[in-house]
């Protein structure tokens, strides 16, 4: 495997059934009340996140932990960076200070690649602008098949707002590694203009994907971007993309829900669907603390402590 | 005990009891410069504060960490919360990562009680709204009971801004289940209503109940809400409920002053009272480390590792 | 050795060597990628700030945390202290709540001094308004000594706004006690009152003191000071006593180039000079972290865990 994780179309299928297979080893011994492992101590684990996300940060921190790592956090508000500092000074500085992983997260797309440029150790990619979210994915597809077992050929349908979604690009390409078949459904002024280089289908029509799937994901909608330019209103957007109930009893008896969290209850997916026994949408939360802990891992595991 | 700490109300004199006893026994292992204990190893308290209360988080987060336990801080600034995510969702969230304790302030009162209702692991209450503060409550009569041995019938004075009070409202309730005897002390204006229900004498004098009390616990004045609708000036107010030498002279020798800080210095207790030898003021902080280890232990010490 | 680490100018020549050689050993130790030791454990490290310095508190974090010690974030940013509580009351509560150390960064020169007089626990000052900042001094001696070994007799030139910088006062005390030759080049109107006092040269020429020196250390330029009543322009400034290429051309072919960071890159220092197999600029951040190892070892160490 790759010394860094930026990106999910950078995984081999193999390389992917190795994270997916060790963070179900992982979640296997935490099932038997273990809780912390004693794998990373000694290691630094610093969280560089540039944007706020706490529920990310704080999944990574928890990872880290787990394994017995050190972990420091680093916002860039009132940091250095905020005064003009470089990416590439930051890069340098956490590098001296012994971090053996940086997770970033940051605006800009490409920031976690260039990181990787200039550091001996791991970048993990913890959301780059609207490019790649890979952690997501990973934890998403480990989701699918603690439910679904093997995703070969497993049909999944990814709705919403595509164009700004980080998590449906890392979705598509780590389910077609997988051997997966993605559909995006979305509003046509949603949707990527790259999107004819997507290993994937695109629909505009939820109702006719909803009973061939099984998988449906919604995208949060980012309401500071739904303007007149993308979408009419969000009641219109909820009516003709929201998951509500009438939709979620088209979907097959098998089918499950997900969605990446935080939601807008009553807006892209009703409470009641949320809250379902078919929905995943608490297990993503757990399985995102497994997965990256997976991940820290496979990338720091094998050197000496 | 109950598996949570969301009121002070809610501890029997046996629940509270075995707290006070149970950090009196921390407090001795410490002396004997045993400062960190392995009791809460692989477990994950998690600090939710949704007010900022930096004196709060680090006494729970230096209570956690004594017990080897790991600790996340979450604020909500930045977060999804802010993002319109609902408190539930959020309590998801960190169920799912793994959180055995979440310590919760919150600006609404009755917060921890709905927390409670959707986690799995213990909810301890670290100040709602102007509801309860039961850990401020119990770190006070365990600063007392040093001072002063058993607290049965002993009579404390609670004096200035009840209203808004919190802290009051625990002492008064969590005192009386331990017997001893609370007097109020507050102008009109910042006497709640419900105040008949409470367990407790009131009264607009402090200058009579200062010769009969063993303990007079000052609160403090909250500036911002100090306006002409509850009480003419500061100065005014300094002069009827302030602490001052004058009134520092008519308490009975063996009598103690306390305070939950941070203190208005000169504003409700004159800086001579607060530094004297008869002041808890600096204990309380200490004790309330010592407080916040015994809950964590008695709430998650139980449970397998 | 002194129980607090407030000025550089506290340190006997024996103290200085003792730190440095200190920090000697635990290079060594984490070259043989022994990345965390336990002498520390038990031991709680406040990181007490009062202005925003990420890179700082990392390092101290860092720090603390490869000695086991347990390490609390206290920003004054939303605390009590921003609700008008003393720094007096501040250190008083940080000290019951157990903290071994407190290091302090505030924009008031002297806090740190005022602190430990209040607190049993051992002060740092990580740097307070412009009058000390004794660990980057020590760090930039280390730093000095692994590339050129003794520093009895280096000619050592600081350049740049050394009326404003800690570093230049803290770097000056110290490099005088371990037997340097410190010049400070600097624009007339950047230049301290108080400099008749200092053990130094001073010097408005860089371009005469580049060639005799083996130690070229430049300051960051504070652009927000930099106005009309200082200097003229940035441009002016950068062309006057900034070390570009032609000017790193004139040092000594064994002379070092230092910067504290964060840097301005073309403005007082170029790029290319800053990359130059001759800067030590990484590894003054790396030796820092190392530094405070041995500071936080030496003042907290010896006594009982």
């Amino acid at each position: 495997m790759n010394r860094h994780l930026i990106s999910a179309g950078d995984l081999t299928k193999d390389d992917a059934l190795l994270i997916l297979d060790t963070a179900e080893e992982l979640a296997r011994v935490s099932e038997r009340s273990i809780k912390k492992l004693p794998t990373l101590r000694g290691r630094t684990v610093v969280n560089l996140f540039f944007e706020d996300s706490t529920r990310t940060r704080i999944s990574f921190e928890a990872a880290a932990k787990r394994l017995s790592a050190d972990v420091i956090n680093f916002s860039a508000k009132g940091s250095s960076v905020s005064k003009g500092e470089s990416l590439k000074d930051t890069a340098l500085t956490l590098e001296a200070m012994g971090a053996d992983a940086v997770v970033i997260r940051h605006s800009a797309s490409g920031a976690p690649h260039r990181l990787a440029n200039w550091v001996h150790g791991s970048v993990v990619n913890a959301g780059d602008g609207t490019h790649e979210h890979p952690t997501q994915a990973l934890l998403d597809a480990f989701s699918m098949r603690r439910r679904l077992g093997n995703l070969d050929g497993r049909k999944v349908a990814i709705v919403g707002d595509v164009l700004h979604s980080r998590v449906a690009r890392s979705n598509v390409l780590l389910l077609h590694t997988l051997g997966a078949e993605v559909t995006l459904v979305a509003p046509p002024t949603l949707v990527p203009v790259s999107i004819g280089t997507w290993p994937c289908e695109v629909s505009y029509d939820l109702d006719a994907v909803l009973p061939k799937a099984d998988v449906v994901m919604m995208l949060r909608v980012q309401k500071e971007r739904m303007n007149a330019a993308y979408f009419p209103s969000e009641r219109e957007y909820s009516r003709r993309y929201g998951l509500d109930r009438e939709r979620f009893a088209k979907m097959p008896e098998e089918a499950i829900v997900m969605h990446p969290g935080p939601m807008n209850r009553g807006m892209e997916i009703a409470a009641e669907v949320a809250d379902s026994a078919r929905s995943t949408i608490v297990e993503q939360v757990a399985n995102g603390v497994t997965i990256r802990m997976a991940v820290l891992y496979l990338l720091l595991g094998g050197e000496t402590a």
